[in-house]
């Protein structure tokens, strides 16, 4: 089995106040939460192969905290990781890539995160898990075979159960 | 909105040393890691109109020591908790009672705790909720209407992210 964690954006700035919303960046507590988390799943003994991420600014920033607590060395973009990106095409990145990893973070967006939670769980659709901004869903997934509706959920949290 | 929490009892003794299973009690480990979890829920603020436990000893020790750190007054007992029971009856159960209360907490046993939450979150049996001994997972239910597929799962947590 390997893990695969996605991990929601922090707390971005007010969506209006920036003209691309792609360059809308972490509030100032957005960062402080984001790394009190870093550090919280770092003491829990998390280590990422990889972290693939959003390449929109409030990812990004998310992605590097993590890379920068050490959770990771590694850190790539991933296109389809913006918002309202192929999930199917995700789930065929996943499959691809897990011979040569044990954990994967994924750094992105709502409601494409939780959606890619259920495809990997359920096998389907669902609007009804709640991934809160830094909030983390963990998943253990098989080495082989598809992964749709293959994976356990074993781990969601909204950021309050992981600050102090 | 109403709170529904999911809380699978703690570690217990080894199956085969009692005669009758239903006997089982928690380990002293059990005992220890399901106190730290209770007070963490208590310190998260957790507070619940009422605990329904499965009346197996090991449930029941789980939802006394959540009583007696003061996460509820009150506890009552509920046969469809036992191994095994009828998930329609309990969803039924949960329908019937949610006028009279904002938050209840279910104690009880796998795989069923984590069929009921599959049934509330996607209306359908699924194998790959993940739910450890005293594991809690955090369903908020609509105030009315069937249940079924209606509920939004926002937590769950393997007992390690409670602990310190």
């Amino acid at each position: 089995m390997i893990e695969i964690y996605l991990i929601r954006h922090g707390l971005a700035g007010q969506f209006g106040d920036f003209a691309d919303d792609s360059l809308r960046p972490l509030s100032e507590i957005g960062v402080k939460k984001t790394t009190k988390i870093a550090q919280r799943l770092k003491e829990l003994g998390l280590q990422f192969d990889v972290i693939l991420t959003s390449p929109y600014a409030r990812s990004m920033e998310t992605a590097i905290i993590l890379q920068s607590i050490g959770l990771s060395e590694t850190l790539e973009t991933l296109d389809d990781l913006k918002p309202a990106g192929d999930i199917e095409f995700l789930i065929e990145q996943l499959q691809n890539i897990r011979e040569r990893i044990q954990s994967v973070a994924i750094v992105g967006h709502e409601p494409d995160l939780s959606r890619l939670a259920a495809q990997l769980t359920f096998g389907q659709n669902c609007e009804n898990l709640v991934l809160k901004k830094a909030g983390v869903v963990g998943l253990s997934a098989p080495v082989d075979g598809d992964l749709t509706g293959q994976c356990q959920l074993f781990w969601l949290t909204p950021p309050r159960l992981l600050l102090d």
